[in-house]
């Protein structure tokens, strides 16, 4: 099948993915058939907010790649690598650091405002590195040429700044670099945490994606329902349940029948997350199955990650060739 | 014979060097039996202030390193070689940026002051890589575990940011580097150009290294002598004319005769220029030669670069990959 073009995605490496990770995930995987792909281990980029944890980044690349291949990430479409091994990013970042004026990187939206917010939670983050992130964003991106990129509503600017590199190097050098564009998902549905504020590993209230049946009934079990339920046979507003948010996402077809019981009060709580939890292990058992597998395979993760460097390598080495030559003549 | 360490040192690569160059040139000369040496072409500085040459740097990358060898120096015993050959300095600057405030980079003296003055000549270089042109030159340093650099007085600001980055380096993760020393050399002559102005290219008022018997003469003629001496018999003040400033560097034994001559007026200035040109031509007709040789063998300064940057790689990797296992573990 031809291909609609080249995505550059990634993440940071935090360890273990939950199910606020799982949704953006699945729309990787199908775009795995839709473009050539590469899924980055963003490690460079953990720096950038910490380098005080910067041990941790190996070992949780290891888990992070698991909990990707478990999902269906495939190392036969996709190229799955890591940041750091592929130096072509650091050179093109410098090369581009010349053309790159500083007003632009000081205006980006995200820049000032995560400077503050991390200052207040005692971070000190204002290095020269942290004010270069969106143009390491730009040339991990346009290091492989990439035309699209899948990206949350609050990531556009980094888009927009990666655009701009593009444009100012075709236009001052030569035209080496496509403008590639923002997809964003609306379909891409964000789930709460268990405790109905947003999932996130610091907060406690999240489900792994590689959760076992004990750990879902216990996590379902902790997740808040609607506040005014006091008997099971009261009439319930799923509106405000995060049951209900997960029912949404996971059990789309029998989502109806459960809003219609629990707000006649035909179903009890208990009944409802018992649903739930069996849901959840069927979507999670798989993956829990080829996250064992996968770790299972001595060597096989850095196996797969080692030879994504390598493709990489291939892929943004022609680049820099083409941008060397852009540059220099 | 032990070496006393490693050095690092780079010029711009600007093209044919001139008289200015030479003095510093003998200094590298002498250094490279004292130290190992890494000599680099600063291709990627270049760019900081000015991409709009850019397509002059490979040439005058060619052009620079024949000086360099007609001057003396010695692939056997040096490394030569240039920046943008080894994706280790971006690398290590990559790094470095992560834990660099922002504001030590801002608070370097020649930043707004260069920022001011290339404004004023309509050069707008207030971009992000300009702002780290000093941590590129620390990761220069360090990348090769220099731990002495030969500046001029004027760079000592950048050796300090590079002792700093080493220590913060070594303090947040483990002792890697050693903090370089700037090795002033206070001997190094200043010549003044052949109009008594600082010696440089965009002044016209030079005399290039390989310059031929004729070229010599004809700079000599130019250069600005007493300008109280109208009849050759006037009594002149050697402090006040150029072509003494060249004897006194170039014909250091017969000086005193000199000025004398001068002085009492038994000398004319013409008789003067001819020995001055005599002497340069002296000075100059070993490395005309030398120069002359090393173009003639084809391919012989693209064989040395590259030998040189596999050499570079080896030295800047082995450091690259302690470095990375500081952070990451
Ligand atoms: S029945 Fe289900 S949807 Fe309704 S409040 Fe209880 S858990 Fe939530
Ligand atoms: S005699 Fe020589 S030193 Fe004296 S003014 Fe003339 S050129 Fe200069």
């Amino acid at each position: 099948m031809t291909k609609k073009g080249t995505i550059l995605s990634g993440m940071r490496p935090t360890g273990r993915l939950h199910l606020g990770h799982h949704s953006v995930l699945n729309n990787w995987v199908q775009l795995q058939d839709l473009y050539h792909c590469f899924f980055m281990v963003a490690d460079w980029h953990a720096l950038t907010t910490g380098w005080e944890e910067a041990k941790e980044i190996r070992p949780n690349t290891r888990e992070m790649v698991a909990d990707w291949l478990a999902a269906g990430l495939d190392p036969e479409k996709s190229v799955i690598f890591s940041q750091s091994e592929v130096q072509e990013h650091a050179e093109l970042h410098l090369l581009f650091s010349m053309i790159m004026p500083l007003s632009w990187l000081e205006r980006v939206p995200t820049y000032k405002d995560q400077i503050k917010k991390l200052g207040e939670m005692g971070k000190d983050i204002n290095t020269y590195g942290f004010l270069g992130y969106p143009l390491l964003q730009a040339a991990d991106i346009l290091v492989y040429k990439a035309n699209a990129v899948p990206v949350g509503e609050d990531q556009l600017p980094h888009v927009e700044l990666t655009r701009e590199t593009a444009r100012r190097f075709n236009h001052l050098f030569k035209p080496v670099f496509p403008e590639p564009q923002g997809i964003i998902n609306r379909e891409l549905a964000v789930l709460p945490g268990l405790d109905g504020a947003k999932m996130s590993k610091s907060y406690h209230n999240y489900i792994s994606m590689g959760a076992d049946p004990d750990e879902i009934k216990k996590s379902v079990n902790q997740m808040i329902t609607d506040p005014n339920r006091i008997r099971k046979t009261d009439r319930g507003n799923p509106e405000v349940c995060v049951v209900h948010k997960f029912h949404r996402i996971y059990n789309g077809q029998l989502l109806e029948g459960i809003e219609a019981d629990c707000r006649s009060g035909s179903m009890g709580c208990v009944a409802c997350k018992k649903q739930l939890s069996a849901v959840l292990d069927q979507e999670l058992g798989p993956i829990r199955e080829r996250r064992e597998k996968v770790l299972s395979q001595k060597g096989y993760i850095e196996e797969v990650l080692k030879d994504g460097a390598e493709r990489a390598r291939t892929a943004a080495g022609a680049t820099l060739q083409e941008v060397r030559k852009a540059i220099f003549g």
